[in-house]
């Protein structure tokens, strides 16, 4: 028997999709090119997958585990040489603990399908992003994803209390922790998390859960000075009591083209200001949480940090507002072809660094239009430039002039294959060494997503 | 030039501590032993501690880094061959960003020195416990400390967002990120948070500062039934939003000896009740969170889950509680010679666990006592044995019973020494040999805290 052969006797014909069952998906994000893969793999449980890495192991067969199919930066790319392994069929939440806010998941769990059950136990999860209805929790947590609650709960890693990964040779490393502190050794999760399934493959999790915060508050808050951006998300964090769930700046470069030049959402204030933030608060008492949440507000614009306030008046006006800030659609088609940044680095550079991408991108594309917003509040600006000519030219200012700053190439997007070069302007050579260090050690014949995040 | 003349010409005479200088000082915590390693290196700055740890390199010299001695699991215990290393000349505070609210140190900052420094500015530093005089930053997160704040704010881990730290041959790796949000391959500081300096020696950080919470309410809570407890620790961590800061239970064997037996405490209710739930919320206004408090915890009495509250009116009174529940002096001379456990499991097991526990102990030791209290929020208890006539038949009865419910024989104190035999009974074979394949990797001739963890 050949090495699929073998694999189909432990999986069975259902859990090995080969030909146009294989080419039929997408290689990439946003449904884009076909999968070019040999074949891909769907194993039913933990058992069959390391029995799979097991004959992968002898064969030295590279192998690219993937998720919904969400991520951003090419980090699920296959080769013709590589088998995929998707986990689309181990979606079991098997356990919820209701007073300590736990849930234990299987890797191909839906983002969506975890939340709601969350919510049904009274909890929440606090991961979400635009993708939730595709988003995989294994890809959640090998890409550290971000998204909207950042600001209030941190990253996927801080909302993964254990984890259960199949390594390159198929021992299964079942670290299910299900408790807010474990000081037994080395915390070996953090090295499933964040690595794009290049130490492992993620099967299993324990989810800590966040209490539901279901009294929502949205405004948009106008400011004419960056320095009162950074203050005001300095008191906020204080005032809101750690409820401030969410600080998005526009800056008025966005603003002005999705709602002065193209006429897609509607004005939000009389006169034009060069930043707008988006702030939610998130408590569990409606009335009281109105009260506060204005009351808050109102100081900003006593203490003149804030020239203007709109307050959502109902949860539709919310969700336009938030339309704006993730019209990602407008944008595209206004400055087709956009090229797409998520960048970060400390509040306190932000304007300076702007100025100098701006600078150089008007030099080299002078038609060129380049926006700035995002999660202020975790540090992460998303840039937008367009129409691009030449991309890697484009790439190339947006990433190097980020190195002054100690800036990050990626936010929350990862690396992939798309930032693989451009990985120096963040990380020095002694890092990228460490990490190919750790991945020797742990997966010496480069067989799991091979040439992923450094050659 | 001998190892020690060659380093001295890198630190000078004041970095080099020899011959009394170093049995002076204790091998443990608590000031017991006398150290017994050749000589103790304090070097000035990174640089310096680079150059000697390339020397120690070359000679194959085994070091043991140190930080305020207060770790209790014998984490820094040295041996006659091995160089002491102390960075307590390294103790700047480089940077507070105010806006941020970040701070970037040096790993010899004592922890109350670094929360003083963030008070000042406004903010607070999260890691917080009984040894804040002595403990250094880079000790803190070496072990991945826990203490008084880490229901609400998570342990020393998620206080870090970027780490210096010399590796085994002198290598620096810098990954000083100041960011939130920071997706640029593997997130290496994990790696030397909670290894216990098993992997390399950290020597500056990036902290993330929370904002500043001083309207402090405290009151305890007298219950009944442990699934009160339980149900407790949900509500009020819905219904205050986030600000509940502390969450401790005392079993009744622990009220019992420190209030009614050894007279050492007043007492807290009219009536006995089997658990004392010191609570504590922190918030920003005094007057808003006094009235937020008392009504939430009228909630409890309404539903019938707590038998009794007592609400300090004063911060005296709520010093006098914490005293209590800090008593550690009261319960070593009532059940000397004793011996005190930092475990954790999941709280719906807890119970089963103590009884089973207790069951074997008394069998054991008829006339033993098992006192339970801890930081129930974090699924951390602490007990204590006493008088034992046994402690290795002891510990192996509290940490065997562990098993059946994956429980954690270290909840924040770490492994170092103490507890290096019984880490099986908390991981897997295939997770120590996962740790060692790592520890192989980043230090492969075993000279940066050896036989610490595992052997």
């Amino acid at each position: 028997m050949n090495l699929l052969q073998q694999i189909e006797a432990i999986v069975g014909a259902n859990g090995l999709l080969q030909g146009e069952a294989v080419t039929a998906r997408p290689n990439l994000s946003m449904g884009l090119g076909s999968c070019p893969a040999q074949a891909i793999v769907r194993p039913a449980n933990t058992a069959e997958l390391a029995e799979v890495m097991k004959l992968c192991h002898q064969h030295r067969q590279p192998v690219v585990a993937m998720g919904g199919l969400t991520g951003l930066v090419s980090g699920t790319a296959c080769e013709p040489e590589h088998l995929g392994i998707s986990l689309e069929r181990m979606r079991n939440i098997e356990a919820i603990d209701e007073i300590a806010g736990t849930m234990t998941v299987e890797a191909g769990v839906v983002l969506e399908t975890a939340q709601q059950a969350a919510k049904q136990h009274g909890w929440q999860l606090a991961m979400d992003w635009g993708a939730r209805g595709s988003a995989q929790i294994g890809g959640a947590l090998a890409t550290n994803a971000g998204g909207n609650s950042v600001v209030r709960y941190g990253m996927a890693r801080e909302q993964v209390l254990g984890i259960e990964a199949v390594l390159a040779d198929g021992t299964v490393v079942t670290s299910l922790n299900e408790m807010l502190k474990n000081n037994t050794g080395y915390d070996l999760k953090q090295l499933f998390i964040g690595s794009e399934g290049t130490l492992g493959i993620i099967t299993r999790a324990v989810l800590r859960l966040r209490p539901a915060c279901d009294a929502v508050q949205t405004a948009v808050i106008a400011v004419d000075n960056f320095d009162h951006v950074g203050q005001i998300l300095r008191q906020l964090g204080s005032s809101l009591e750690g409820k401030l769930s969410a600080f998005e700046v526009m800056w008025s470069s966005f603003t002005r083209l999705l709602i002065d030049d193209t006429g897609r959402h509607q004005k939000l204030f009389d006169d034009p200001h060069p930043y707008a933030i988006l702030v939610e608060s998130a408590g569990v008492d409606q009335a009281r949480e109105a009260a506060h949440f204005e009351a808050v507000l109102g100081e900003l614009l006593e203490q003149q940090l804030a020239s203007d306030i709109l307050i959502a008046q109902s949860s539709q006006q919310a969700a336009q507002i938030w339309a704006m800030r993730d019209d990602i659609e407008g944008m595209v088609h206004a400055l087709f072809p956009p090229a797409a940044f998520d960048v970060s680095l400390p509040i306190r550079d932000m304007e300076r660094y702007i100025q100098a991408v701006e600078r150089r991108l008007t030099e080299l594309q002078p038609q060129g239009r380049l926006l700035a917003f995002g999660h202020l509040g975790d540090s992460n600006i998303h840039l937008v430039f367009g129409p691009t000519e030449n991309k890697p030219e484009v790439e190339e200012v947006v990433y190097s002039e980020l190195v002054p700053f100690n800036g990050a190439i990626s936010a929350e997007h990862g690396i992939g294959l798309d930032k693989r070069v451009y990985l120096h302007h963040s990380r020095s050579e002694i890092e990228i060494a460490l990490m190919k260090s750790i991945k020797q050690a742990i997966d010496p014949h480069n067989l799991l997503n091979p040439d992923k995040i450094f050659l």
